[in-house]
């Protein structure tokens, strides 16, 4: 959208029914009064919303709690909560080794889920058949009526057009090109599909249920095979005007460094991934260097994976442990940049590739952001990892369903 | 803003009124059934909109021009433009070394303008003074109705409370702290003064009547003293929960480079404002280097400043063109990283620093984005020279009191 759309006067009454929702979710339990503080809404407006919430079963009312008014009398407040049970979604992790499926409540909570491993040389049709397998599975373990469930969720790797529900070339699966995998597995389960990139997924996830639930501006660096990224600005995912943005893992931290696939040279990706930590970790190992992994590495370098590598450093391996710290000090020059550039409150770390050394990058990230943003003494930028570990992409499409339905967008209140 | 705030009617009308404005400005000229085309309002709110921006003067209608239908007949479409002459502003670049003031007509037009040298000792009374003076003698030199004049702009170096209207503590201005600036002049001059700093006025400047008018997301890099960035995304300014954003200045582009002033190391503004490249060509000259700045060096080191500098680099000389060259990699890198952060549209350059060079880093940032993007095939991100040069903080001042007044805010649609 170049130019900027006006507003038609019938989408304000569904966007401000989301902002109470969302208000309510982001809040945990709250009343009625402290609604019409928090989105400046009339006491009225307000009313008729919440009695649409709770007729629709999205909310419920849990008895009454005490006003908190200075006589400690007055009209008890009811407390209005989300109804977790009111909507379900299975969120599908999509990886050119794993299918993740997960039953997700209303409130971020799984219910049920299925994992399948699957081999790099899945066809589109195959894994369209697993997907629509494990969709079943997961509904049938939970037991939920069907009109309860509103959607799939589909998080995958790489560039996709949301849009169009493409997968557009994903890295590492041969043959797949522009699949309209969102449309396929619609035509194969009878349900409606929505499709994101898993970084994007898995930011939503944290907004919706995860650390970010109540943070309006924060960004998320999913480490997975590569490394995504996801933005939340001013309250609304920010995708940019042509759907590419949040690509912190093509942010340049070793200028003149290796090339990346992306055409650009020492992108965070490019030295800060699974694939290039174990190549850091061979090249050392190869130059003779000592320590847990040498015998593994004569035995077998193969043996030297990822895993491996994070497991020795996280035994305090001196040489998996330079490794670790090389990526950990890289996610802390990037993460104040992302902070300088847009003022952040927040970075979540995710993703699957966190692997056991998580808590190594959030700590050199916390201390990075604590002492260098030339904003840090108008307010502190946190880090957190994200609480969904390896399901945050599964869990991330899920709330994908979620948001669509009931995020209070701003551009649902722009025309046309 | 934590929670996302409602919407109540009345705000929509004067919403939609500025989309309407802000759409004639940036097609220049236009017909009330483009309007609805691009805004997405119906014929009937475009017609009842129009017509009061008409009687309000803002906007004038141009005659007929024959409709585009195919049959070449049909009713003749009259041309919509924004009226210049209906309201003015004052710009104030205020920098430790100058006062410009500008008198700027509503299309960006200068009609009046005054420059005063000061020196870095300068009070705040004193300055005040002679900006109060400024002020008078553009209004008085161009003859503009005095309800004509909508307010006063300020732009201002370094960190700045828009919302209080103080000078925090700017660089090289020793004394200054928290000087409530904008309301000593509002008292002085009798005017509505709106003050924020120079990279987001100038950012601002350019989306009104520059480079930028059509341009929903753009990345602005203002090279100064210091380097500042400002941001538009979503057809917004984008400043951030705390009103920091776009410090591109202080992302890293030489990790474990030289200290910046903000706490970080290897800061763009670091490495590539005046001083740095100053102190990167005394480096070499003193290394021995030679060339067209040798002799003067050998004289008087101050010889070799940055004027000098970009003087002897445009004429050809090796060691000048090193330095250049230097800042202009830098550029690329940094506009790489926007790109693929933002997803933006377009990198605009601009400021005093720029100086003769300035297209020697346009070619640069030109290669980078064109080759180095992750999404360069989706889309080609550009790169432009403010048209505004040494004038880009002045204009952009102005245009402050405009974007105030007009500029179709997404926030003002929101409560309270």
């Amino acid at each position: 959208m170049r130019q900027l759309a006006g507003t038609n006067l019938p989408k304000v009454g569904s966007y401000n029914q989301n902002v109470v929702l969302d208000a309510i979710r982001s809040l945990g339990a709250t009343s009625r009064v402290e609604l019409a503080e928090r989105t400046g809404l009339t006491a009225q407006t307000i009313s008729v919303i919440v009695r649409r919430l709770l007729t629709d079963g999205l909310v419920r009312e849990d008895g009454a709690r005490p006003s908190a008014g200075p006589s400690g009398g007055g009209k008890p407040r009811t407390t209005l909560r989300v109804e977790p049970t009111a909507g379900y979604a299975v969120g599908i992790q999509f990886d050119p080794g794993l299918i993740a499926a997960m039953l997700v409540d209303l409130a971020g909570s799984v219910v049920a889920e299925v994992r399948r491993e699957i081999h790099e040389s899945v066809r589109p049709e195959e894994a369209v058949a697993l997907m629509g397998k494990a969709v079943r599975k997961v509904v049938r373990e939970a037991r939920i009526p069907a009109k309860r469930l509103l959607g799939v969720g589909l998080a995958c790797p790489g560039p996709i057009d949301q849009e169009l529900g493409l997968v557009l070339y994903p890295p590492r699966l041969a043959g797949w090109e522009q699949v309209p995998l969102a449309s396929l597995l619609a035509e194969s389960t009878g349900i409606q599909v929505t499709i994101d990139n898993d970084a994007t997924a898995a930011a939503i996830g944290e907004r919706w249920s995860g650390v970010a639930r109540n943070v309006g501006n924060f960004g998320y660096i999913y480490m997975g095979t590569g490394i995504g990224g996801g933005l939340f600005l001013t309250n609304q995912v920010y995708r940019g005007p042509f759907r590419n943005a949040a690509e912190i893992g093509h942010i340049t931290v070793a200028p003149g460094g290796p090339q990346c696939y992306c055409g650009n040279r020492g992108c965070l990706e490019a030295v800060a991934c699974p694939a290039a930590m174990v190549a850091d970790a061979h090249k050392l190992l190869a130059d003779g260097g000592a320590g847990a992994l040498a015998e593994a590495y004569a035995r077998d370098p193969a043996l030297v994976d990822h895993d491996a590598l994070c497991a020795a450093a996280i035994r305090g391996d001196a040489l998996a442990r330079t490794v670790v710290d090389r990526v950990a000090g890289y996610l802390a020059d990037v993460s104040v940049s992302v902070a300088n550039m847009l003022d952040v409150e927040l970075i979540v770390l995710g993703g699957p590739a966190l692997g056991p050394v998580g808590e190594i990058y959030r700590d050199a990230v916390a201390e990075a952001l604590a002492s260098r943003p030339i904003a840090r003494r108008v307010h502190q930028v946190s880090v957190s990892l994200s609480p969904a570990g390896c399901d945050a992409g599964a869990i991330g499409a899920a709330s994908l369903v979620f948001h669509r339905s009931y995020a209070p967008l701003l551009t649902t209140l722009l025309s046309p």
